[in-house]
């Protein structure tokens, strides 16, 4: 451990209130929502009611008043001196994927509850009313839909989301969120459950789901946007099948060399966005030649593969895409192959608030800690508040093996160190 | 039409016998072994015997006496005035890729067996016996290895060639032969099933599978050389599977940009080679990330691939291959991935026999037909031959749209050029 580290283990590891809060609630919802392999609270199941009836009691018991919104979410409250003005928004998800980890979500959940807690024990009375939020419904595995808890408090789940049907128990998501408590036929209707203009902003702590702040050793890094993408499920590569010994290169038309010749290229402009500072991460997650025709000894006539292209700007989005169709022009024309593509599908990015950017920095510098920008590669439920037009801001937490799975590995001095960053920028702008 | 052609269309088509012979045979080859799209009469399959079959039929209802040898290959026999002498051997292949055309391989069976239909038709017994081979196991794409039927005949079929799964099917190549009908205890000691020395001569007729005497605008073309290869049916590229939006490229270890990249390189390298005058060809005809686990918006972790180099020559196969295993290395560093190849496969580079190249363009040029020479791209069953000791000879007949395809388009006058051409030369040899 460096100096530095061992330093800022002392600060936060003297949290002592913050991690016995943790450390309880952490292992209450491992208990009760563990599935033998990881942890499984599915969006809308009676397992991620339980999640959030274990948070409830831990608050109530801390002495706070909780109740159930609209959209069946849990939503604690410290209220403020001014209790008129808009309010401060904090909190997370707590459902999971199926065989997923403890941490992603309910680190955030937790994180607000710590952050009032110790408010209230301080005997601090923010300005604004401060709200933590359990959300329901973030992750696509149940439904296909992601982030299904916020959309609906905005009013932006469709009649086509909440026609979708859970393939194990075959009912609707309609049905599952009516079966927990939310006000259906709101949300059918497209009618928000929420005013934005009635929250002053939304913090969100979640765990990193990639490794970069293992890789650089940052215990915490302040998000900046949430990448957007533009996604083709599949694009066809057409040349022309042909016995790979007998046809000379000046006249092949391989799916192969054109493809990679493809790809290839794609990277080099990724490298050079990349060395003029613009955000982007591109993948070809699924490729291959065609099962049905090729052969070792036969020049490959169709290539499929799959394209996406995430950024947290539109502008950068759109110019990758722009060479993206006009490298497959240029090299099908060289090659003598077509590149087709299906339906162009795409997510919008969300920026984080400048404003509370700077104020999370701030703190972090003043804890000792570093103030380094991150992007978030996944998507959240920051993204669906900040397009609503709230001012939104997350805190990444160091986390080793990625998300989704049961091998999530969050210390809980990292954890102490965000609940820190995020209490001392939330005081600041509530005093 | 030009004049020439014209009157060589006149000659040919004179050939009756051989029209009905050869068109009876196409058809019923298609009828039996049509697959909706193309032919299919896999290496060792009972597809492959139903083709053996036909032909054998044919052959008997011509008065031949037909056996099938050690390693269950058709023998059609022509007896000669003095059978104690080496005998002359053609013939050709009856196995196809799957989806592929009916002359490629069918044709030079074909062809023998009109040569010697017309010989005993003409009252012509020949000092040697002739011996028309349908062999089967020369296409590569079920095993992996091609000319196993000619190369079980010399004793060449390694253990580990006998170990190889077909995929589909979970059998060995070693139980495919024995099921129909090899001998497969003699294969497995490496006996040779047939001695060079009672051979004195190999003569093969095969549609060209590149597009060289179709630009030429040659009916017929003499082969002079066999170019080798050197294979791996496959290539593993193992990087690191992660979330597509959260890991940066800094940190990624992409299977699928690690493959493009080998490939364009070794597309550079071919350009360079063939501007320096040498001759190759290169094709990864298989290749695929893992539809176990990959996904859109999921890193790929790993690529298979096949790999091919041919060239006539051995040195330049030898260069190509050394660039091959250079760049997974310096690729594979850069990039953060292992490339790990199975078994190394290699086929050598054949020359054919001058006196025969002498004696068939003496044919040529006495039935009025162009004496053009021209390479192999593929390899072919002569190549076993010629490199077991055997001279060896070949004719390629002009074909449109290459092999390994459907659309395979050999014209009925072309072949029989190419078999006026062999009869005429093989009756000068055996008179």
């Amino acid at each position: 451990m460096s100096a530095q580290a061992a330093e800022m283990r002392n600060v936060f590891s003297g949290d002592a209130g913050d991690q016995a809060l943790a450390e309880a609630l952490f292992d209450a919802l491992r208990e009760a929502t563990g599935d033998g392999v990881g942890i499984t609270r599915e969006a809308y199941s009676e397992r991620e009611s339980l999640a959030l009836d274990l948070v409830e009691a831990k608050a109530r018991e801390l002495g706070f008043a909780t109740e159930r919104d609209a959209g069946a979410n849990l939503v604690v409250t410290l209220p403020g001196r001014e209790p008129e003005l808009p309010f401060l928004a904090c909190g997370s998800h707590l459902d999971s994927v199926p065989q997923g980890g403890n941490f992603d979500g309910a680190a955030g959940v937790i994180a607000g509850l710590a952050i009032i807690a110790r408010f209230k024990e301080e005997g601090f009375v923010p300005r604004r009313t401060i709200k933590v939020y359990g959300l329901r419904g973030e992750e696509s595995s149940r439904f296909g839909r992601a982030y299904m808890g916020s959309s609906a408090l905005f009013g932006a789940l469709s009649a086509a989301d909440l026609a979708v049907r859970d393939h194990a128990s075959g009912r609707t998501l309609a049905e599952c969120m009516a079966s927990v408590g939310v006000d259906i036929a709101r949300v059918k209707k497209g009618e928000p459950l929420l005013d934005p203009a009635t929250i002053a902003a939304w913090i969100e702590l979640h765990i990193e789901q990639g490794p970069v702040l293992v890789a650089r050793d940052l215990p915490v890094g302040i998000v900046t946007g949430i990448r957007g993408n533009v996604r083709h499920r599949e694009v066809e590569c057409l040349g022309e099948a042909g016995h790979s010994g007998a046809v000379p290169r000046w006249l092949r038309r391989d799916a192969v060399f054109a493809t990679a010749e493809l790809v290839t290229h794609l990277d080099r402009h990724w490298r050079t966005l990349l060395e003029r500072g613009r955000d982007v991460v591109v993948t070809a997650g699924v490729l291959g030649t065609d099962p049905q025709e090729h052969a070792i000894a036969r020049i490959p006539g169709t290539v499929r593969f799959s394209f996406e292209v995430r950024s947290q700007s539109r502008e950068t989005l759109e110019a990758f895409y722009d060479l993206f169709v006009s490298e497959c022009a240029l090299i099908g024309e060289e090659r003598g192959v077509a590149f087709r593509v299906d339906r162009r599908l795409e997510s919008a990015p969300a920026v984080m608030d400048a404003g509370w950017i700077a104020r999370l920095k701030a703190a972090a510098r003043d804890l000792g800690l570093p103030d380094e920008d991150i992007p978030s590669g996944a998507g959240h439920d920051a993204a669906v508040f900040a397009n609503a037009g709230i001012p939104s801001a997350m805190i990444f937490v160091r986390n080793q093996n990625g998300s989704h799975n049961p091998d999530e590995a969050m210390a809980i001095d990292d954890f102490l160190a965000g609940i820190a960053v995020m209490r001392d920028a939330i005081r600041e702008a509530v005093r």
